[in-house]
């Protein structure tokens, strides 16, 4: 999906929802359990409940991962029954050497048609890059994360040396034989940033804003406005409204600009708004009140 | 496996040799193709031929994601084969909010009875504290990498706030109405140190040197003297000897200790020693070969 299409939706169906489907086998409705494929019955629920509301699904992969090979089945079937409207994530976290990161974007995106995966930048450029290869699909690199642990090295702060080379002209003095010249003057700066901004400034150089998004949490409110400065065009997946307690209204007036520019995403409070027979209705009215106040904030 | 019987099988098989199963469907010897599950006949055969050379496999996760469903199948089935004697692990750099990792290890340590895991440390503690929870299970946390990435953040410089808290007694005049008391002072200082210092020392305290290793590349021989005074007692799984160019002398001599205290992963250069028929028989020569080598460093 281009950037252009996944934006028509957002404009088109007021929405900026992503609908996360970390479906948990203990906690889905137990009459569900009798089915062949409880865990496909239930996505399957919850997308035509939802799927008028929302312009996004991220699949969580751990949870289909927990179940073994039924798992991943339940996942292949999932990402195909979902179609080409919505832009489908698989919320993966992956990243390795480049061969091993080329046979990761094949799983997602030729072997299963995701359009984009969540990627872990510690291993550099060129665990990242392989995912940037594929036509129209997308890699979305962690940047501020909304648990607790980014404290422990997203938030620390790093030394960042700034190199700028000036070439200056020839310089000469009207007496030919006493010119010289100045090729080149380095200028060395060095300051201080978190190691997150370094992520979003230095892997935003490795795709364009129309194949790179990066993760910002939520909860992590305090730095939208310097996130937004650092990466003014690209699109960010948003976690961590509803169970982790991150205020749509806050990083929607701090981080929206002016083609959307953002996917928020609910898992829990939508997914399992009731445990019971109704959790499909329940599910699309916990859609419905997060797309109705999605619109009111969508210039 | 605990490190007591990890270290066992060491000494027994005079080897530290870990044979990495990266099992690429495009690679295997074509007449393994007609096979039901070639990928599985393939590693089956490796494994047959390999195993009292070695004390480890490691299976590449993306390269069994690659193959979707079939690949999933074959990654169990293999690692299923494997049985108690090896150290199972997955390399499938993982790591999320606590409740992802939670199923991360479940779907690893549970369904699969791998006996580690490869974890990616961006997300901090609460993202890899949930596979230090499980008996006898391991997490592998990325360190300092093998591949070019590695300049990327790694070896990038951070600051480092160290607070030192002094707790002082009560100092009194002879006079007791003179009396003043000095309870706490605290010392701030400032150091540097590159990045991958700090995920060594920081995650070196979210688990022990009987569950948490480190992934240091064999390419990054320059940095093993200072990594090892950093982390004295954990356990290493080097990769990047072979194919990537790392020496296998070079990090023995610089990293080994008394218990051993490294895994030396090679892949492709023993699964692939031939790409014909007689690909076990090769693939046990150059295990042999490393095998051989191992001997004549081990102390």
């Amino acid at each position: 999906m281009t950037r252009q299409q996944l934006v028509e939706q957002i404009y088109k169906k007021k929405s900026y929802l992503c609908v996360g489907l970390d479906t948990d086998i203990s906690k889905i409705p137990r009459h569900l359990l009798s089915e062949p494929d409880p865990v496909f019955t239930f996505n399957k629920a919850i997308i035509d409940a939802t799927k008028d509301l929302c312009v996004s699904y991220k699949i969580n992969t751990a949870f289909y991962e927990a179940l073994g090979v039924k798992g991943w089945e339940a996942m292949e079937r999932t990402v195909r029954y979902l179609g080409e409207e919505h832009f489908k994530i698989a919320d993966a976290k992956r990243g390795d050497i480049g061969n091993t990161s080329d046979l990761y974007a094949k799983a997602f995106f030729e072997t299963m048609p995701f359009d984009a995966i969540t990627v872990a930048p510690y291993m550099g450029e060129d665990s990242v890059r392989p995912f940037l290869q594929h036509k129209n699909k997308w890699a979305i690199v962690l940047g501020l994360t909304s648990n607790k642990g980014a404290n422990d090295f997203e938030l620390k702060q790093m030394i960042v040396r700034q190199t700028t080379e000036t070439t200056r002209e020839e310089i000469k003095d009207s007496n030919e034989d006493a010119g010289y010249r100045i090729d080149e003057v380095t200028i060395d700066t060095n300051y201080v940033s978190f190691l997150y901004e370094q992520v979003l400034s230095t892997a935003s150089k490795w795709g364009t804003t129309g194949n790179l998004m990066f993760v910002i949490g939520a909860t992590q409110a305090n730095e939208f406005t310097n996130i937004r400065k650092l990466t003014p065009d690209h699109f960010y997946l948003v976690p961590g409204v509803g169970a982790q307690g991150g205020s749509l209204k806050e990083i929607s007036e701090k981080a929206m600009i002016k083609d959307c520019g953002i996917l928020v995403n609910v898992s829990r409070a939508i997914i399992y708004a009731s445990g019971k027979n109704d959790f499909a209705e329940k599910a699309r009215e916990a859609a419905k009140a997060y797309q109705q106040e999605m619109n009111s904030y969508l210039k």
